[in-house]
């Protein structure tokens, strides 16, 4: 049977960025006679434009029978004022996480070493960083209720969230980050806020559990505020970090940043079989939308995530890789990871070149 | 009427810092003819060791009569396994801030020329920072109820805490913030995840409402997750900026970092009427304790802060500021700071050239 790739381009450089990443889709479909169907749908901004909706019914529904999605990126100034807090274009993303749920969220920060140089950090410090993040998708503080803003007595206004986790959820993430580990360098390290937050606490005993199965990897706690010092000071201590939603919405972010090239990262987000949506790390960029300049390598090897763990087509999933390494050894740059002597290269003549690689 | 300093030594390294800073406060004391009285008393796991309390009514009954306090550091693996979450040296910390009202944290990231070889960051990129990390330190989901540890229907035990500030906490801290940056670069960059969680969507209103009073400070803002990154990336676009207790730990931290050099930074915690609480920003770090070899200026540099902010001694803080630069020009490092050609130097060492230079 056939299997079915969504694609949702969303906001920002979304469209111009998958526009590349689907030729190299459609090159290896064919190359590898995967016999992929592929479709594509509204989110975000671009479908609260066209139905009000973040999330359209269709766009739903076309993810729930896809075996794999492939997402650009959402939201923009274009839509931040938008009062209903139900209509923004991060709801249409974080309603699909939660729909499909995608609670496993795998971000890998590595540094290519042709790009050594666009880090802002010490070259010793970064050469040859490779983490994982292992961040939790669909609990925590980002999905907790109650939520919302309310009016005290004396007509004073209050902001509420909640943060909240089961053992359940914990363990299913931990699950995942020990079987990360182990196929990597046998290193975890949880993050948490166990000496201030009690959900935490929880946190930090059920991984403390789950260690007894995963004797061969070795398992160490660190608060959250020690976690964003060490990334900035030493990050190549790490091997796999996992952690809730929100911590992994800021030490993703910050490892990201590490590399100097948010532009090359993709990222992975899986339900309890595999099934996955795929994404680069850098947001929708509206500053350079429309330019033709974004980068999309980050997308390209986001497919190549997307083969990997949700296609069962790893070969075609390695081609990628070695062909997107290829151009880079090509010296061709996008604007964000430019530097004197490369060759300056637009969105389309990337894809187009990792095509040629192909 | 003579004013009170209460130094609290607390845990790991907290004692050997304190001492030479209670030295140096001790010296300004007599030389600038300020009439301080000093006390002393436990907190932390210090405190639980010799009360069961890591807040004994004895030290906070002092720390409320003081007018200004000083403190080590609290916390270490000893007190880690403690079942009970009320009996945690943090609770001692956090006891003192939240029932002094300790709500305006004010952690400065400033990289001294001395030690800019110090950073894990490229010199071009960190070189001059001088950065003002403003954290609202008596609210969010540090304090907010409910929060604990149940067991739900099915013996699943589930974690929980609550993320909320009203208005007049946020407005609170929002002033300390554009008072901050209207004395410094009139830039204040307001920290939060608008984009997902409500409490915050409230904290940028707020913040928006307030800047009509600040025509004169620039104000912008940004997603936590992104403000991770811009710290890696470019720490220099950012003067002041302003955000809640836990992003604030955790940003304040990787702030901190950049500068390579975390034993310099001293912090201080103000309520409304500037009595404060002043700390180095770095912990106990109970790996080194009792060795003599930690760093004594963050807490030297917390001194100066004190006299400025909360005992009217302006003169006392520049001249402690002055021979902490004295040292550094003379090469005395601790390890923490230590490099090649430098003269490395114990913790009582450094104590004594800071006095010697005043
Ligand atoms: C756009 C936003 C809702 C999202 C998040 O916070 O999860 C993004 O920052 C991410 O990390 O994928
Ligand atoms: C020790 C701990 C409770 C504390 C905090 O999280 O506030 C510390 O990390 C800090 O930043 O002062």
């Amino acid at each position: 049977m056939s299997k079915r790739v969504l694609i949702l381009p969303g906001d920002g450089i979304g469209p111009e960025i998958v526009r590349e990443a689907r030729k190299v889709l459609e090159c290896v479909n064919s190359q590898f006679d995967l016999g992929l169907t592929l479709d594509e749908q509204l989110v975000g901004g671009a479908a609260i434009d066209a139905t009000g909706k973040p999330l359209p019914d269709e766009t739903l529904a076309a993810a729930q029978a896809a075996d794999a999605i492939l997402l650009g990126a959402v939201g923009g100034p274009k839509w931040d004022s938008i009062p209903d807090f139900a209509i923004r274009p991060e709801k249409g993303l974080l309603g699909i996480r939660s729909s499909l749920g995608l609670f496993g969220n795998l971000r890998p920060a590595i540094l290519y070493p042709q790009l050594a140089h666009a880090s802002s950090l010490k070259p010793e410090v970064v050469a040859g960083l490779d983490i994982l993040i292992v961040r939790e998708l669909t609990g925590g503080i980002y999905f907790g209720q109650p939520r919302g803003v309310r009016v005290k007595e004396g007509g004073v206004r209050e902001g509420f969230n909640t943060y909240v986790y089961d053992e359940n959820e914990i363990r299913r993430i931990g699950r995942v980050a020990f079987e990360a580990a182990r196929a990597r360098n046998k290193r975890l390290c949880s993050v948490d806020k166990a000496n201030v937050l009690e959900v935490t606490v929880l946190w930090r005993e059920v991984m403390i559990e789950l260690s007894a199965e995963y004797p061969d990897v070795e398992l160490t706690h660190m608060y959250v505020d020690n976690a964003a010092m060490q990334l900035v000071r030493a990050p190549k201590q790490f091997d796999v970090m996992v952690t809730g939603n929100m911590f992994g919405d800021i030490l993703s972010d910050a490892a990201a940043m590490l590399t100097g090239s948010i532009g090359m990262l993709p990222s992975a987000s899986l339900d309890v079989n595999g099934k996955g949506m795929y994404e680069p790390c850098h947001g929708s960029a509206p500053d350079i939308a429309g330019q033709g300049i974004a980068n999309p390598l980050a997308t390209i090897l986001s497919v190549a995530m997307m083969l990997r763990y949700s296609l069962a087509a790893p070969e075609a999933a390695d081609k990628i890789e070695a062909a997107v390494s290829q151009v880079l050894d090509q010296n061709l740059r996008t604007a964000d990871i430019m530097s004197a002597g490369m060759q300056a290269t637009s969105t389309s003549e990337m894809g187009d070149a990792v095509l040629r690689a192909l």
